[in-house]
């Protein structure tokens, strides 16, 4: 069976996601940072584009994922919330939830794998959070969270496929578009496929004339093959260095990208890495790897449009330091 | 003879200074990035400030020096611009005025020391300077410099003390104060005090009853001692890893400073790398050293003001990365 959906279907789909995006908007506009668009004469002379990177960077707890923590913890029934919320992830998701729980006075529950790096573990801590560790399997993850849910009645906040989660990460594109006005394209980086699908549904519903394209390491293209194939294919121990880009897409993000983006690109590592330092270097950014992910789309030139109004998504700014400040220490 | 002027004498100085500082103003405001105020919650918790940061690290050629450069670069006769300016600098004064001088069509000649970071070298070729490579005692650059501009006719432009280029500086504290109404007091790094005094002049005008807080490195408190002891002490070799604020006043910014800045402290090499840090990682600005000095200043708690609206000038963001990404590329 495809998963090609009635043209009928899909419009209700979009009108109601757009409803919930809308009212996510609604929700955080004076809890997120409203993040800067920022521009660079080099970039746009370099892509032949005037380009407006919406700079998620600067999000609470370092990146987009507060907006969907926050907007899927803050509906939770007042039982629920009493009960508290569990999730499984290494990464951003982690800590935004954690910081969204102490927010709203709810208990943040987290399964890491065992040899997540110390400084999220902490971080995530931090923001007062519970650990529980696991296995570092992917199915680990799923099976400790599943049975704590059991046990405890904790509601599971699904790091990229719960449909509030999306729509709080599609947040930041709606505050974009309504920011800088014609955008021709929207680039977006794609890990589990919730920014990306969030960003779908703002543009497709409030800008349909731009194209919406998602941009993906070539070492976990999961996504571009699912796309292109029509069926979810899920990453095998994807090795890159755009580490919040190594989850697969769920149901819901699949099939809102596969009905609503118009294009996924792949990029190399050794392009990911030129944009980070491009991003940190000429327009003193600090960005994660997963980050630059969307710019480095844009620089491989594998999109057709030039002298465009260019819209790219930063998702993040979570990188550890502690090398690089050592050695400035010491000299 | 003591420096200190008749109260009226100063007067005089403060208001014509403000013109300068208007005009600059004026002149510049469609030419330089008018650079975004940042703030964060982390911030604020651990100074008990509401604290304002005005990023120079995003001004055209990463550093609030193209203000100055541009400033006064226009105001040559065209007689001048024919014949070309010259200054002398290893850093981000030489990159700012061969980007400014490329932009009005103006031919730039930088002597610098034959030590001076090559990367700094090519990016200041890279806006078309001409570069003139001289010895690396603090006075070859000067011999040299004078040499070529009674040889060939140049304008110099003072890194620091030329009141053009203290008038331009002055227009990042300018933007500050009318960005951010009612500021309490305002921190800014000092070196050879060009930032310092234009800031002096700005807020002394604009603002009165705000506080002028100088913050220099330990290791290179010239200005410290200077601003003590009533006359200009010169810094002897500096070693400090804050490598724009090595140099010393000048007469024009000397006399400002001392009339004008309420208090100046000092910052250990450690303090500088904290505040860095904590921009970089919390803040996600990528700022250098000298640029983290305000900021040092501040979290150095040696101030007596608390939970109030503090201004802090950050300078700049020209920071060598090569090591970091080579590590990164690596892995």
């Amino acid at each position: 069976m495809g998963v090609k959906l009635s043209a009928c279907a899909v419009y209700t789909i979009m009108i109601q996601m757009l409803r919930r995006l809308e009212e996510a908007h609604t929700r955080l506009k004076d809890i997120v940072n409203i993040t800067p668009v920022m521009t660079s004469r080099s970039l746009d002379r370099i892509t032949n584009n005037t380009c407006f990177l919406k700079c998620e960077n600067f999000q609470r707890a370092g990146t987009f994922k507060f907006r969907g923590a926050y907007n899927a913890l803050s509906q939770l029934s007042s039982e629920e919330k009493k009960r508290g919320a569990i999730t499984h992830s290494s990464g951003n998701h982690a800590q935004a939830l954690a910081l969204a729980g102490s927010l709203l006075g709810i208990g943040i529950t987290v399964v890491m794998p065992g040899n997540a790096p110390t400084i999220k573990v902490a971080a995530t801590k931090g923001y007062g959070a519970k650990i529980v560790t696991c296995g570092s399997h992917p199915t680990d993850r799923e099976k400790v969270a599943f049975s704590l849910v059991k046990k405890h009645g904790y509601a599971f906040i699904h790091p990229s496929d719960n449909l509030e989660v999306i729509a709080g990460a599609g947040t930041a594109a709606y505050e974009l578009i309504k920011h800088v006005p014609k955008l021709d394209r929207i680039l977006c980086p794609v890990g589990g496929g919730g920014l990306m699908a969030g960003t779908a549904i703002a543009t497709t519903t409030l800008l349909p004339s731009a194209k919406i394209i998602g941009v993906e390491p070539k070492n976990a293209d999961d996504a571009y093959q699912s796309f292109k194939s029509g069926h979810i294919i899920r990453a095998q121990n994807p090795n890159t260095i755009a580490d919040g880009l190594r989850t697969s897409l769920g149901p819901n993000t699949f099939r809102i990208i596969r009905e609503k983006v118009d294009q996924i690109v792949t990029v190399s590592e050794d392009e990911i890495v030129k944009a980070m330092r491009f991003i940190w270097e000429r327009m003193k950014l600090v960005v994660e790897p997963s980050g630059a992910v969307s710019l480095a789309g844009l620089l491989s030139k594998q999109t057709d449009l030039q002298s465009k109004k260019t819209g790219v998504i930063i998702s993040g700014g979570n990188v550890d330091l502690e090398d690089f400040f050592a050695r400035i220490q010491k000299t």
